[in-house]
């Protein structure tokens, strides 16, 4: 069975709403969760029949989210650090985290490491698009300035988590740019473009507006517009829905329609939501690691957990590595 | 009275959307029209009651949208180099074009020139945010690799424009990052947070959900990453649109919901609307040009006329002037 240590007081509501994330996942799946935090705090939440599945390590502190990512390093008593370390060490499979996520980045690759070949890990998300389909992306927010090889080893690591767990048999990649041609991008995407031209599934330069539109699977870029692009694509659906719904309110008949369609706006709540993914998986470190946002509800753990076992059970690191190996050696 | 010069056939559409936008300005402002292309074809467009307020000037040639923006320099035919010689020699205020934006941009710089210590013009456009209010993104696609300095200037030249033609008292600016935190963001940026601070007008970092929710007057990036901002913000709500149209087709009862919630759709739709503002100002370049879509309907064409005539108008290139001076004396 698979066995997921999870850092169960990292996010910012304390360890509620992740507890009640592990509890549903063990609802729909056996798996062995490892909780790691205060045991006397955490034990009273679970009962009894599922504690055959849970096993608890001892953790007192919780890693800042104020504190710097550099620091994590040196406090070897917070739950993240004692989940990395259950992961370096073999006692369980893979980490899923609502902490702080530049301490358990820098945690992961300084103590568990990098696989071979890869200059730098990413942090993927899944971004909604149209006809019910998803779009990773990648970096979005591990490495805020990169240089050409880091976005090829981006698309190559994207790439890998396409086919390996989203099951598309041959994922169209492409790099993030301000236009179509290759002629467009500054200076790093218009070399890392050349780079690029090596993998047979990349289709080329991609505009904002492709990544929801279904017409490519993995879209490649560093990670400080990975950043721009995630928040900006929030707020402007959060921006959407909240004219929508002041101006339902601004008059009875409104209100009558929107009551009519209500099942539209819950599928499109649905699509935008981020509990349906629940975290973003931090690829080309050696082994399963799944960052979660810090404000995540008992729904997105349960689906960083999903994750976390289906990453573990795939063979997406030899994936990457011999991908990588094979473009050393050219 | 304004003299307004207008690209009579750059657009993506021939010149129809074009001149039916210059009569539509013309029905609710008085100006004088400048048309810039074949006569013979666009005269007979044009109903006798507007004769007095239209000039042309032939120009038989439209620089290619497949064209290199460096080579606009080199026809002196074209709709796009006459227009900007008018603009040049005095003989009109301002310039609308719908054409190549890359070549309008390099004859405005090249032909008019920059303002005093301006380094790089920049496009500006407005962005829709909560509370009817707008906020203005510059630069949106000029300047794909930017300096520090570049953004600075960029700075104060929106804080300009939000002051003269926006009428904002006192704007605030803030610079596009990866957190709101000083330690945010790329090695560019950090670099012009330092800058910036001389303003008193910034507000430090903002992120991409700030562009929407009100928080900011003015957010200032590089062209490469405008460009992104802008494409994706169009992605989200246009595939937003889209999975709304094609729920409510799915049940006879949202279909009746959508239906009482028309007005509703009508004022987001608005909101987002391209039309709305018509065109780009090039700021940072000796004069009034505006940039408007090459797909511009011509409400989009009437907007952009008002765009020019509020700029020409207005104070804003002594403004900037001025206080470049300032900051370039220190």
């Amino acid at each position: 069975m698979v066995r997921v240590a999870i850092d169960a007081m990292g996010g910012d509501f304390g360890c509620e709403p992740i507890i009640n994330g592990v509890l549903q996942a063990l609802e729909e799946k056996s798996f062995n969760a490892i909780l790691v935090g205060d045991r006397q705090e955490i034990e009273k939440m679970i009962p009894d029949r599922f504690s055959n599945n849970i096993t608890y390590i001892q953790a007192n502190e919780m890693f800042s989210m104020a504190s710097h990512a550099t620091d994590a390093i040196k406090n070897k008593e917070t739950t993240i650090y004692k989940a990395i370390e259950l992961l370096k060490n073999g006692e369980c499979d893979g980490v899923v985290s609502a902490g702080h996520s530049g301490a358990t980045m820098s945690l992961a690759t300084l103590r568990i490491g990098r696989l071979k070949n890869v200059l730098r890990p990413a942090i993927a998300t899944l971004m909604p698009s149209q006809n019910n389909k998803k779009t990773l992306m990648l970096d979005v927010g591990a490495n805020v300035d990169c240089k050409a090889e880091h976005l090829f080893q981006f698309a190559v690591m994207g790439e890998a988590y396409a086919k390996e767990i989203l099951g598309i048999q041959s994922p169209k990649i492409g790099l993030l740019s301000n236009g179509e041609e290759e002629s467009k991008g500054n200076d790093v995407t218009k070399e890392a473009f050349l780079l690029l031209k090596n993998l047979d599934s990349f289709i080329g330069n991609v505009e904002g507006g492709q990544i929801f539109d279904g017409s490519v699977d993995v879209v490649v870029c560093d990670g400080f517009i990975g950043n721009l692009v995630l928040k900006t694509s929030e707020g402007v659906a959060s921006a959407m829905t909240k004219i929508i719904k002041t101006n339902i309110k601004e008059s009875f008949i409104s209100i009558i329609g929107a009551f009519l369609m209500k099942k539209v706006f819950k599928n499109i709540k649905r699509l935008v939501d981020y509990d349906e993914y629940g975290g973003a998986p931090l690829i080309g470190v050696k082994n399963c690691v799944i960052i979660s946002h810090g404000k995540s509800s008992p729904k997105a753990i349960k689906n960083a957990i999903f994750q976390a076992i289906k990453f573990s059970d795939s063979k997406i690191n030899n994936t990457i590595e011999n991908e990588l190996a094979y473009f050393a050696k050219q």
